[in-house]
């Protein structure tokens, strides 16, 4: 009787009949993640530790360093088999003095400050700024239809909201983020003195939201500022009583790129060592935060992947990697370095997990591969839904991560953890993206997520 | 080529072949839904004033008449066929002073005050206070296996934390909430003389949790106190270590009952005026916080319904009711009266939808109804599942709401909005239950899932 209660049972698990085997053993092992990532998880107290006493970390700053250095010291801790840093070169951008930004002498409200950050990349508008007449437009392309008559010494204001009506907000920041990303070079070369950006959040705040801006030529910049979405509002509705004058100072500027890296652990794998599943975020954050969502949360959650298959005393058949990447966020300069080292070393990544989304609670996973792979791939991941969707978890299309995705060439398949994105964008890139705003139970579901994707992936291969 | 085009897309929206035949046009419905919800949503804004301008609602108070009263108005604006107060008596419960209670004269640590709250229903302590040696049970069970010689003139204190290993933090409460429901009322018959229950939350902090304890006696009672989940762990580790005594101070008392509403509103259905679809919250709170998850949130959400349809000029087929429920916390006599008036009247209410598990980003329902109709309504229901999961929506078993469930007998289906469930503990029945805890866009997304669904059972019927 009771091999029939079981052969039943195990029939319930063949989700896709020939392609993934999943057995009970499969569901049962999944909860014991679940169990020890609910209640001995310790990816809250790290998260604490790397928010609160290390804090922020750009890219060539000193907190940048003490990053490396306390994430080489809880690998260590963690029980991996080898433990390395990978050297990179990243770029090294300081913000300089708090930025001044302010509404000149309207006729209507007078003179008003404004809540602003300067974009990481940001030029600088030397100690006695510079104020000149805002044109406001909704897109690059909007820009680009004017001539460089109309735009030359004034500032450009780029002003389009992130959408909305799309139910994800990073569908909504894709549509946007243009903008920030592009809009002050294109406003250089049109003639532009300074650009303003609307910070991109769905939030209606007064809170600044840095991140990327990209100059083609370091040595040939203007001032990019982001402005609170409040006072983008403000300001369009001034512009359209009067003309608006805006002074900008912001003392940012770039410094010689400089030596970090990449904190790398491994635990071989007992029977398919030369087969590698990697789990990561990225160590690098804002200047001006504590880097909590954007990803204190990812780094902390790929690391108790290790810890929860360590408390099980599990070894691996494949070969587990954990990686914190340097310099996510303003040049990618360690996600590179990693790629070309294994794609050129013909390593065979089967799979890699980023987390860097936020610690909100899991929805699911998002993936992408080779196109020659993908199917077949997409396929196999796809059949293990059913042990996964009791927490709410599925398998969707719609990319990985950027520290993961150069490694496409060995045709494993890409994974990106997706939580609940509805609060993301109210603390991306910006000062109130503080420990506090994690909720312990997210992150610690989400670290169980990926450890049972990668209990399946370690179990039934890619 | 059109016509084919649009029979192909329609069989794919056709989920269970002969249940519900729904169309592209639904779909888009469902669009439009979320986008009014999204860009011209009232519901945050009226939750910000019924939580910062009205407040704390605990039946009885002057605050739940100022809610009916606020409720009313905002209901006649909204442009309703008719607005009416159904009166029903209720339970007045007041927590009286601030509540003292500390560890007294501990070897260990000396005297320590602990994170308090009365829990509603508490009795008093009398002005002088009461201190006593404390029992730690973890159970009613328990205590239940004690002599009464072991309890008398003690306190006890009921110490079993909510599960960390459920991932739905509703099932965890309902695993720990026994002891503060029906602990206190226990204890007193085995002789304590005052009670203390370890706070119903999944967060170790500092915040003490009320909520409703019965007491089949109004007039026999014993102070019951809730302390902070941080202060249970002290004083059980202290307790392991020696003798305790804690001094309790509460005034708590019982008022006589009072006068008070639930408020309804109604458009009268074109087509099938006599079959209902309900949607609600309760517009009763605790008195120590603003009610914003609990249940300004679903308040808010329900007559986001009714806003979401004059918006789109939608008029429904049937009847529609917006009903903001009176003494959900401590004795439903709102949802008592309104039962009992509806049962009575021979009403059909096709379906009730209740918001009562707080503002967070809505993962789906889920349902209940009389057995003999329960398997052909969920199977209805569920082949809708295909229009809202593209918004992160499931159908599921798993119960409606307090305010709802007496509709049963009317063979109904009935819904409770189910969100995400994670941070719902952190603030239940605390004094950290305020507006500013609520995510516009979660808030908004709730009312939109609840409206596509009302949009489905007034085309389709139930």
């Amino acid at each position: 009787m009771r091999s029939i209660i079981i052969t039943l049972s195990v029939l319930l698990f063949i989700p896709f009949a020939g392609i993934t085997q999943t057995t009970d053993e499969d569901a049962f092992a999944i909860r014991e993640i679940y169990d020890v990532a609910l209640s001995e998880g310790q990816c809250y107290k790290t998260l604490e530790y790397l928010t609160t006493q290390v804090g922020s970390r750009l890219s060539g700053s000193p907190g940048a360093a003490a990053a490396v250095d306390y994430g080489q010291q809880t690998f260590e801790a963690m029980g991996f088999d080898s433990v390395w840093l990978q050297p990179c070169m990243v770029p090294h951008w300081e913000r300089g003095e708090k930025e001044i930004v302010k509404i000149v002498a309207s006729q209507t409200i007078g003179t008003q400050a404004l809540n602003a950050v300067a974009l990481g990349g940001s030029g600088s508008s030397g100690k006695t700024g510079m104020a000149a007449e805002v044109i406001e437009v909704r897109s690059l392309d909007e820009l680009k239809a004017m001539s460089p008559v109309q735009v030359k010494g004034k500032i450009v204001f780029y002003n389009r909201p992130m959408d909305p009506l799309q139910v994800s907000t990073f569908a909504a920041y894709g549509g946007a983020v243009d903008q920030r990303v592009f809009g002050p070079q294109t406003a250089m070369e049109y003639g532009a003195i300074a650009t303003l950006v609307r910070s991109m959040t769905t939030k209606l705040d007064d809170v600044p939201h840095s991140g990327v801006t990209i100059f083609e030529d370091k040595g040939k910049t203007i001032p990019a500022v982001a402005i609170s979405t409040k006072d983008a509002e403000l300001l369009s509705a001034l512009l359209e009583k009067e003309k608006v004058r805006v002074y900008v100072r912001t003392t940012s500027h770039w410094m010689p790129d400089k030596l970090s890296y990449n904190v790398v652990g491994e635990i071989k794998g007992s029977t398919h060592p030369d087969e590698i599943i990697l789990v990561g975020g990225h160590l690098d954050s804002w200047d001006l935060n504590q880097g909590a969502h954007d990803d204190g949360a990812g780094c902390v959650q790929a690391l108790e992947v290790i810890h929860i298959f360590k408390m099980l005393k599990k070894r691996p058949n494949r070969t587990l990697r954990c990686v914190w990447f340097m310099n996510e966020e303003n040049g990618q300069a360690g996600a590179k370095e990693y790629a070309n080292w294994s794609n050129g070393l013909g390593e065979k990544h089967i799979a890699a997990i980023e987390s860097d989304r936020g610690g909100f609670t899991p929805r699911g996973f998002t993936t992408e591969a080779d196109e020659s792979v993908y199917k077949i791939h997409f396929k196999k991941a796809k059949g293990w839904e059913p042990l996964l969707s009791p927490y709410g978890l599925t398998i969707k299309t719609g990319g990985s991560g950027a520290d993961v995705t150069r490694l496409k060439p060995q045709k494993g398949l890409l994974f990106g953890l997706a939580p609940d994105s509805q609060r993301y964008f109210d603390y991306h890139h910006a000062a109130n993206d503080t420990f506090d705003k994690v909720n312990k139970r997210e992150l610690e579901l989400g670290a169980a997520a990926m450890t049972s994707l990668v209990y399946l992936l370690d179990k039934y291969g890619m």
